[in-house]
């Protein structure tokens, strides 16, 4: 049995029976997280950390849908933490899946350095916090860069992957140039990106970018994503990440 | 009346009776210069310079579709820049095209500083010149870094352009991350990007850039630039930019 708190609901995750509990006035999961966790490869045995986790979808997909050994979830809203760590309770992944309360900015003292095989990330997409009502809001700390920037995530996601890691993060298409910079001083070089564009006509509204600490630069730009096929109708290769 | 030299043909180029004067036995132009063609925006009265123009395809195109002010093309091959002259007579363009035999490397010492509003270039895409046979080829200096690097190119072109100048470059994706950090490193900020994917389910296999002298960091991606619709068959956007 789970206990759910005033206004959370229980979501089907499509995927070996998951659910994943989810307070739709505060935050909830969207394409981005499920795109990402069909964008990264995990490879039998490896050990992965998801910086920002929220509710911890990625954590859960991942472990739906790959052989890695563990993985990790960090999250610095305890609110989250704890909707996280009732869903790896109703899935029964207390073995293979941790939520941590913590800091990004200070991942690098919570966990040994170089001891990640991966480390996935949906951050904040946008820089700019000024206007926003409350910045401590939920919504604003997943949304805008409240706690944490984007340089502060790379720089810590460099220390505690091991040379050779593979880094998976979701971003904004005009963050790009940035993106690039930021990896690439933290020795983490681009070599696959992806983007999804939500239609065929249209301008790209997300980015995947594998990245991988140490490696020489040359990158391979995968085929778009293309998200619908007419309104209201997707692609089937978004049922298929989905799970449908 | 055009003279033609030995294995010399001459294209109609669908743009305002223009043709252009190519032989197939050394280097024709690709889609990339024509879809680049469209790609840059040249405003009323502007100035032009073309990185490597070949048999000039870029200017003459660009003379075509815009109404910029004058067009001039660096080449650094006698033969192609010969062939280019003769085009631009043929076309009766003497006016507002200008074909200079020179060495991108050293462009910065042919033209004043700072007194172009717009560059383009379809520079050679391959580092490694290993293992080429004939490295003094037409074809290997079109295609290969034989004579000149991305970084020359994009150094002779920072000092080139006015502030705010505007650099519109094709090239392939796989070193999309490099040319990102050496436009930045000469100021160039990357502002807008399109990827051509030759279709819609398959990798991109040209990127172009508009970089702007001295702009900030934030860069629209576009929509996708898919060529065919099914085999032999081009999206309309391609008949568009052709001008068929």
């Amino acid at each position: 049995m789970i206990e759910l708190k005033k206004d959370e609901r229980l979501d089907d995750l499509e995927r070996n029976g998951y659910k994943i509990i989810q307070n739709p006035n505060k935050f909830c999961f969207g394409m981005d997280a499920v795109l990402l966790s069909g964008f990264a490869r995990v490879r039998k045995g490896e050990k992965v950390l998801d910086m920002g986790t929220g509710t911890g979808i990625i954590p859960i997909l991942l472990e739906a849908k790959t052989e890695g050994r563990h993985f990790t979830g960090l999250e610095i809203q305890e609110e989250s933490a704890d909707m996280a760590r009732r869903s790896v309770a109703y899935n029964h992944l207390e073995e293979k899946v941790d939520i941590v309360t913590g800091d990004i900015k200070a991942a690098s003292r919570l966990f040994p350095l170089a001891s990640f095989d991966v480390i996935t990330s949906n951050p904040p997409y946008m820089t700019d916090a000024h206007g926003i009502k409350n910045p401590n809001a939920p919504k604003a700390i997943a949304r805008h860069e409240v706690l944490c920037t984007l340089e502060d995530l790379v720089r810590e996601t460099s220390r505690l992957l091991r040379p050779g890691g593979r880094f998976y993060l979701v971003h904004r298409p005009f963050r790009l140039v940035e993106i690039f910079q930021t990896l690439t001083a933290y020795k983490l070089e681009p070599k696959r990106m992806k983007l999804v564009y939500p239609f065929v006509d249209k301008e790209p509204n997300m980015v995947m970018i594998e990245a991988v600490r140490g490696a020489k630069s040359m990158i391979k730009v995968e085929e778009p994503l293309i998200v619908y096929k007419e309104p209201g109708v997707y692609h089937d290769v978004i049922y298929d990440i989905y799970g449908y």
